[in-house]
């Protein structure tokens, strides 16, 4: 991360208290920017608020509220949009739900920066769920979108949106396609967010892993710095504008290979296989691996985080977290 | 058409009063189905309501009422999705009343299907507008989805929907691609639907038909009866479920050429050359013209009615509708 080409820039972060979003304004804190965090989730997370957010704006609310939206864009150089709905599955059970936070929300932000603040920049994480089943592995930007859940469909409409708002009324933006993130600081009602980070969670409970059918599947799992050392580059890089990039590790490792490593490093959890249950069957795109030649060309970026040592790190966090829990004494 | 394979079926045609709506309603009504017209316009057509929709149940509401969809898709057979808002210039200007309409209320139209009706087919009418400028005519269902509106996003948006009702809920479905069609029994307040019936209005009036530059850009128009020959050949034809076909006449012609046509039919009106405004060469596509090979394999189907005669055919209805008007007479 270039901190110098950040300081005294005013910063927007939708979603700033998710886990994608928390992770993102630990940084940008340290990086001197005059940061806004646009959020509903309150309170921002266990432990001290004040230690986070520091001196940020916080403006709580729905990204869907046009006022609210119109608040924060006005006067920004960048916005991270990260405000949203997670979770494939969960987008096919709720699809309306799913359009109207990440679709609306989106064209809200857009239109009010067209309105309000035309010369700004938007960096948005879109997901590798846009692409769909595929055989032929790694993918790169160039393979076609054939998303299966509706989550994944409304990325991609999300990523059009920006695309054409850049066409027609000059916004500069730069879509990630992000593979698997895991890492620290999820919200305690998103331990869901990402397979990793229920893992981790449950082997700290001395839980049993989940794992449907073999496990056999490849995945490509990246640690959140990794994406916010991404997310940071796109945002001061006019290589980035007009831009979609894979954001991964590269790497294919077998789901249950993740999950053997988590029971590892953890030093507790056992692994569990059970057949596919029909709702993740439809879901289930085989195997994934990014190709990240063109973010490593274009932006210098790659993943610096091994798997193993991402996991230790995440496991280490939660320990450091809530010493008091029975899960955080060393094994 | 197959009038024997539709008939005793029980048909829902939302947006049944459109310009594609009624023009398909008509044809339906000969058919001997059980008809549902769902619509939010009213009244219907200048002209005899009863005529046209004779036996048909008319249910007067917005798609995006849940209520009042579920009552239409209940026991149906088969359902025409044509209800939403058209227009890509028009959509750029309302983005968020775009995605409302045709995207809520698709979504609205298969979650309903998904909780009442599985087993209903549904065919929907999407646009050449998917597919953005391309430089290789003619142009091919493979080609890459890369629009330039928030229509043409929209429509492949739902186009993604209606393919993962299928996989997820079984749905059966089939997406028509449609390029520029045109016809007779437009909405008044829908005159500019397609720039031909717009021009043939423009003519009979004895007005000027501007275009745009040289007007050398190639399209492909399709009079409508031909339109509604392919969705009924769709509505009924196992070979068409899961699929997504060109709907075009397959023919290049250039928007001056179009424009004398309709000029040399009406024996009215001129043709005024401006520069293209800034709204419309950003939603400019080049030439389009669209690839049916699929569609002719698969169901048979193929465009009739040539230009020339499918011009002179408007003209022709226009002056039968109110013989009264200056218009309407021959010159």
């Amino acid at each position: 991360m270039s901190r110098n080409a950040y300081a005294g820039k005013v910063v927007l972060v939708t979603g700033g208290l998710g886990f994608m979003g928390f992770n993102l304004v630990r940084q940008l804190i340290d990086a001197d920017v005059k940061l806004k965090v646009l959020s509903r989730s309150w309170p921002p997370m266990p432990g001290n608020i004040e230690t986070v957010l520091g001196k940020a704006t916080f403006l709580h609310g729905d990204i869907r509220d046009p006022v609210l939206v119109e608040e924060a864009v006005e006067g920004c150089d960048l916005i991270f949009h990260l405000a949203g709905k997670s979770g494939a599955a969960a987008s096919n059970a709720s699809p309306l739900e799913d359009l109207d936070v990440n679709g609306r929300g989106m064209l809200t932000l857009l239109d009010a920066c067209r309105r309000l603040n035309r010369p700004v920049k938007v960096v948005f994480p879109s997901s590798r769920l846009v692409y769909g089943a595929n055989e032929k592995q790694p993918t790169s930007e160039l393979a076609a979108a054939a998303p299966l859940s509706i989550y994944g469909i409304h990325k991609w409409t999300c990523e059009q949106y920006l695309l054409l708002y850049g066409r027609l009324h000059g916004l500069r933006t730069t879509i990630l396609r992000i593979t698997n993130p895991y890492g620290p600081f999820q919200r305690p009602e998103q331990n869901r967010y990402g397979v990793v980070n229920w893992f981790i969670h449950q082997a700290m409970q001395n839980n049993a892993l989940t794992v449907y059918g073999h496990g056999s599947q490849l995945r490509d799992y990246i640690h959140i710095d990794d994406v916010v050392a991404a997310l940071l580059a796109a945002g001061v890089s006019s290589q980035a504008d007009g831009m979609i990039f894979n954001v991964g590790s590269g790497n294919g490792v077998s789901f249950l290979q993740m999950a053997e490593l988590v029971v590892k490093k953890a030093g507790r959890g056992t692994i569990k296989h059970i057949e596919w249950p029909a709702d993740d069957a439809l879901v289930e795109t085989g195997d994934f691996v990014a190709d990240t030649t063109l973010i490593g060309e274009r932006l210098g970026w790659q993943s610096r985080i091994p798997l193993e040592s991402g996991i230790a790190d995440v496991i280490a966090k939660y320990r450091q977290m809530d010493p008091s829990e029975p899960w955080a004494q060393s094994s």
